[in-house]
């Protein structure tokens, strides 16, 4: 689910799960599993042949980086499935926070919320010219923007449009995006992969102890989130209340109009051509 | 004072005290009855006929939203009065800022002092392009800007700008204010009460209890400033420093000063056209 | 070390201490002397003659407003020569933040660490236009930056961007810096000074009191990030965390070898011609 490329001391993780790299359990643990696996190479001591991995790119497929929960699927799990699910989207989300290895983000296409949300915890966010959505939609499927995400969203584009994205759960293209500090750069699509590899080797470049001090201390901010929201005091008061969010009548009968009306389509389109 | 114009489930709120919608005691006592008779309304049984209000466009006048505190009636009084009227307007802030029905500001003109102060408590803002200007110019007429006044204009743009635009009392053009993000949008004077209720709107027909638990979390922040400020503790400590500034000697003389060349500019006017 | 001229209520403070401005221990008491000079004179009874000093202007040379700490000389210092150094450009920071007096940073043309540290602490910045630099480079010195200097830069630009400019050491041009909000304007070179004392005029001539209660309050944020880090307490500590950094072989190591590079240059340059 997760093809790794390597480029030198830069390691692309590309998130390979057709047809839209949606967060299924699975995909979650493998990506998580890969960025502790980085992060544990560039720790031990180098190896025999070829570059010690230094700093990552997250990369999609073609057009879609990634399309976020796999709704669909998480609408089959009863209370304690969504429960350990969101508690590992949030372990995941840690782990990209308070990575000791800078991760960008090659923002290869679409990236409503769950993609949006893994982009926010990288770097920096290169994104793909075209036709692409990129913004935290959650309210227009019904569920409330949790706080975590909220903060992390604010510490990159400020309270104002923070809090006009995500109460609209505005999509925007990447032009806007960049306008308002969603994303850093905008590139033609055959480009975002190797621009993001090339910002993430200037960092590998970098003295490594000063960048990664650096790293450690303007990120501290976004690292505490999850501290206090995933320890085991205020963590788990948040993680109930989205789950009581999920579990609304409005999100559940949102998700689910947007479930058949995706499964309509898809049968529409396949028996008209 | 407030025009009310039903349009479906927006509710516009036109501020109509002539010549400059000068916020009175009896404008701010209006506004603040209408915001919260908006919001009863919204969580009573719908109505027998009509749509049921679910979100405010806030307007002026054309050419003027609001010329701010009305100065003039306001040196008339003594400092028990000034400390009901600052207790009004805190109160009327709070009432914006933590309205469950979102208020988009169509700011169809001049927008100084408190005619800006009531936009940046509004969720959205929407000015008309034209000669017109808005700021919070608080220093210009010798009064020092109040601390929740700084701490909201701060989380829409910048502690940067906010420390500039304040200290400076600066008033910009649509489009600096666009440019630094004090406002929005900028739209052509007849287009912008309707844009405004076009944001409106569309927030209206989000899915109502997302919206609104978004909403609540991503201006908790707009909150809490009044909660600090305005219950019995902090609160009372600041409208105190504000009425101390407000008889200073500086501020007395600046606002008297200014009272004067307005009423001479008004005489010459009248008496030369 | 400090060249003065007065233009009215403004007084320009020039560093004048060849051939790069660099940060000495002398020029950084002296600068902070003048700060306190300048003080002290505007609150004492109006001069006989002349007007009183109301706002500065911190002004470079033409082409370099300052190259930062003077690393050839402190390479030479012991812990307790950097100590007493590091501890005094602290004061330097905090005295520039918590000035009475409006300082406006006139950037004559490079600013890389040091120098972009010192106009980051006014109260705002105009840049020379020119092929000049400005930034917080200290990671590619080998130096991660200190806490309080990231959280100075954070409330001008924001924590995205004091995020990737500080982790990536990056230098940028000025018009790179005013898209960002690193400095509030770019004019032609010998417009630079001229364009601050400008804007120091009207600060100057604004009410007075209305002004600094609103520069207090506006400020107070970064003057508090040197009293929580330069009182007894948190500040010792992170002065400590300071020095250990200067002295690791990565940072001794790095600028030890960009001090022969740029002698190697300088003697090769005077050989080759």
């Amino acid at each position: 689910m997760i093809e790794v490329v390597e480029r030198g001391a830069v390691r692309e993780l590309r998130l390979a799960r057709p047809p839209a790299n949606a967060l299924s359990p699975e995909l979650m643990a493998a990506l998580t599993a890969a960025l502790a696996r980085a992060a544990a190479e560039a720790s031990a001591p180098a190896p025999a042949a070829g570059e010690r991995v230094a700093a990552l790119v997250l990369s999609g497929s073609p057009g879609m980086f990634s399309a976020g929960l796999d709704v669909p699927y998480l609408l089959t799990l009863d209370r304690a499935g969504i429960h350990v699910m969101w508690r590992n989207l949030y372990g995941l989300l840690r782990t990209l926070a308070a990575s000791p290895l800078p991760v960008v983000a090659a923002i290869t296409g679409h990236s409503p919320a769950g993609g949006a949300v893994l982009a926010i915890h990288c770097d920096a966010r290169v994104m793909a010219d075209g036709d692409f959505r990129i913004g935290l939609n959650e309210v227009r499927v019904g569920l409330p923007l949790p706080p975590v995400i909220l903060a992390a969203m604010r510490r990159l584009v400020g309270p104002r449009q923070a809090e006009r994205m995500s109460v609209s759960g505005a999509l925007v293209s990447p032009a806007e995006a960049a306008r308002i500090g969603l994303v850093d750069e905008v590139v033609p699509p055959d480009q975002v992969v190797e621009r993001a590899a090339a910002i993430a080797a200037e960092l590998a470049a970098l003295p490594r102890e000063a960048m990664a001090a650096t790293r450690r201390l303007a990120r501290a901010d976004l690292v505490a989130l999850y501290d206090d929201a995933g320890g085991q005091g205020a963590a788990a008061d948040e993680i109930e209340a989205v789950l009581d969010s999920w579990f609304s009548v409005e999100a559940q009968t949102t998700m689910r109009g947007l479930v058949e009306r995706l499964a309509r389509k898809r049968a529409g389109g396949a028996g008209g051509g």
